[in-house]
């Protein structure tokens, strides 16, 4: 099998992206929350101050299939800042297609992040996984990570829609 | 009792952020984790592109007290995206000295970081807080958030020194 490649997104995979934002949204049986659309993307990633860097794994196509890239998965980050630790990234998404899942393109993506995290300075990347994912809490272990909600007891807190527009009095 | 103010801070607040930073680590029982410095703080919130935002908390001096401002709580945010919601806001640390709580100086922060969000097109804002931090939990639920961990199963996860060095292959 030819070799999965990780590279930078550019501006015209924001379509490929946003199938497989769906797909792992899907996954996460979460897929009514998703409200983003193809040129928000196009628009929040690629302009002069990008607010988020996107990593993509490619396939070569496969005998008989049409030429061209094909994206069978990613990893979203972008740069957070902790009071603890000064910036830190955070991987907001990462997914792998059920048929490509097995070959380490998951460990690929999450190895490049940890490569930028260090390059720009920062000692720490952060992530959130859902507790009954086991096998993305199984890799995220084995690669070293820690469970903060389960060694500290953090939990993740949101305002969205109605809540914040009244706590912001409109 | 003279009211407080809610306040963008200002660069030479940031020895008196850093004490705040360190109060609400120690309340955490996480003090050891604190590393940052008063330097970075300067230099990563009040640059062209700063890392992060923060509000302060600041009364009038109390009879008697030397003149000058006092702060005596911060709010410190940035701006992250969300793959499904696209551009948010993560409340990263809120916190008021106690003998400053039960004023509704942590509402206010709260309710300041909302019109922030909302005036930057965010449909969201996030934070994270302790379990056992039942005083703030509440806070949180009455002001409208949703505890995701709790309905959906967020974990947080985190590489860190060693394992993020041995990911990237250093």
């Amino acid at each position: 099998m030819a070799s999965v490649q990780i590279r930078e997104a550019k501006e015209e995979d924001c379509g490929d992206i946003l199938r497989l934002i769906r797909e792992l949204a899907e996954y996460e049986k979460l897929s009514d929350q998703v409200k983003i659309s193809e040129e928000a993307l196009r628009a929040d990633g690629f302009g002069e101050n990008p607010l988020y860097h996107c990593l993509v794994a490619e396939t070569p196509p496969a005998p008989g299939q049409l030429p061209g890239p094909r994206l069978v998965g990613y990893g979203l980050y972008y740069f957070i800042y902790s009071t603890w630790k000064g910036r830190s990234v955070y991987l907001e998404d990462i997914y792998v297609m059920p048929e490509y899942q097995g070959q380490g393109i998951g460990s690929k993506i999450i190895k490049k992040v940890a490569e930028v995290a260090l390059e720009a300075g920062c000692t720490q990347f952060r992530l959130m996984v859902l507790d009954w994912n086991k096998r993305a809490v199984d890799l995220y272990k084995v690669l070293g990570a820690h469970d903060l909600t389960e060694a500290e007891g953090w939990h993740a807190f949101c305002f969205e829609g109605q809540a914040m527009k009244a706590l912001a009095g409109r």
